[in-house]
């Protein structure tokens, strides 16, 4: 399927600022790249807009929006309307347990959506923008989670069966927020692009206050450099 | 969530022979069953009007059906229109590699949703009704695998970290076919509800000469019984 020792990747792309920051570092070690992104019944469409164009300014043309309800199954505050985000909690709070706003099994869906599509466009590599130091208390954020799903794909596929193998890339893994925005900074993101607020307003402004906006806003300040992003009453 | 020892599973149903014999298994040993079915982009939708009676028959009113696009990857002669199921395969035929009929990471993508509803439903058990004998070269049908994702399952979710750990059951995995035919029709599974055919007639008739279809006839075959599903021409 694949030349010599090209690399092959599927990103997984959110729109927000730690996957515009892996798809600039794929780009910029000279992954060739499929985009993949989900509408998952989010109770805002913001993250899609902010993927597609972090994608077209990224120059991705292979850009897979997939559907997936993981509304139908409730339980997260991201997805189900009688629930609330949290506004305004501690660091303390947030390292403490599993928050509300934790969708089930999301991120092991999401890779196995981009395993079927490495398969199909004989990518090499999954790449994803999980991280765990700010990870915010979800446990499919883990190295071991990485490592778990790694070998899992190598079990399920043809490729793991029959070809060379498959890779699961986390380059934001040990990073912190502060060194993921100087990363993706040094290479030319756009972060005024990305989206990362759970409760953001109809206009796409971010609130500054929920879990996301706080790593962010605390990131982006440790990094000396100033967040692009519109908030509310900015 | 559960009390005591109460067993709770998401059981895997996809209208067909192995998956109802699952179902009648779980139900046997007094498991609280929610069932969960996709709409996948099959080429037919045989397959779920058999899920929903198998279901109703066995008295399961928890029964969630989940829209998933894998026709959108392509790839594969169950979701490609472009692509053709094969007839008539010796068996050492199916024996040698990956058929076309594999649809990419299929079952990696059925089992993370089944994770994802069983952390909603607060279930502790994943059934599927995967077989290593007659597993027709799929890789995701193998033992390696359905450890693999119990592992990764454990890894990714609130009840692998704070709760009591998740087990993936998938009773049928050293069975031969006639050894599922018979557990089955022992628990009056009614295997005249069941759909197994890649390439069935409008009217939902097997065609008896895909591999499904022959791994199903051979089974009833070696059980000493006959199959009571409708097939073309009979």
């Amino acid at each position: 399927m694949r030349a010599g020792s090209e690399r092959r990747a599927v990103v997984l792309l959110s729109g927000g600022l730690d996957s515009a920051t892996v798809l600039a570092m794929a780009l910029d070690a000279g992954v060739t790249v499929c985009a993949l992104s989900f509408r998952y019944g989010q109770k805002h469409a913001h993250e899609l807009t902010s993927a597609r164009r972090v994608a077209a300014r990224a120059g991705v043309t292979d850009h897979v929006i997939v559907d997936i309800d993981l509304a139908a199954f409730g339980g997260s505050a991201l997805t189900d309307p009688d629930l609330e985000v949290p506004h305004g909690r501690a660091e303390d709070e947030m390292a403490a347990g599993i928050p509300i706003t934790y969708v089930p099994a999301r991120n092991t869906i999401f890779l196995s959506y981009a395993l079927a599509l490495a398969e199909v466009r004989g990518a090499n590599e999954l790449h994803i923008g999980v991280n765990a130091i700010d990870y915010s208390g979800y446990p499919d954020c883990r190295p071991a989670f990485v490592e778990a799903f790694e070998r899992l794909a190598n079990l399920a596929t043809r490729a793991g069966v029959e070809g060379a193998g498959l890779q699961v890339v986390a380059p934001l893994l040990h990073l912190t927020k502060a060194d993921i925005v100087r990363q993706g900074l040094a290479l030319g993101v756009d972060y005024g692009l990305t989206h990362s607020c759970y409760d953001p307003a109809d206009d796409g402004a971010a609130c500054g206050t929920c879990d996301a906006c706080q790593l962010r806003l605390a990131g982006f300040a440790a990094a000396g450099a100033v967040d692009p992003a519109p908030y509310r009453g900015r």
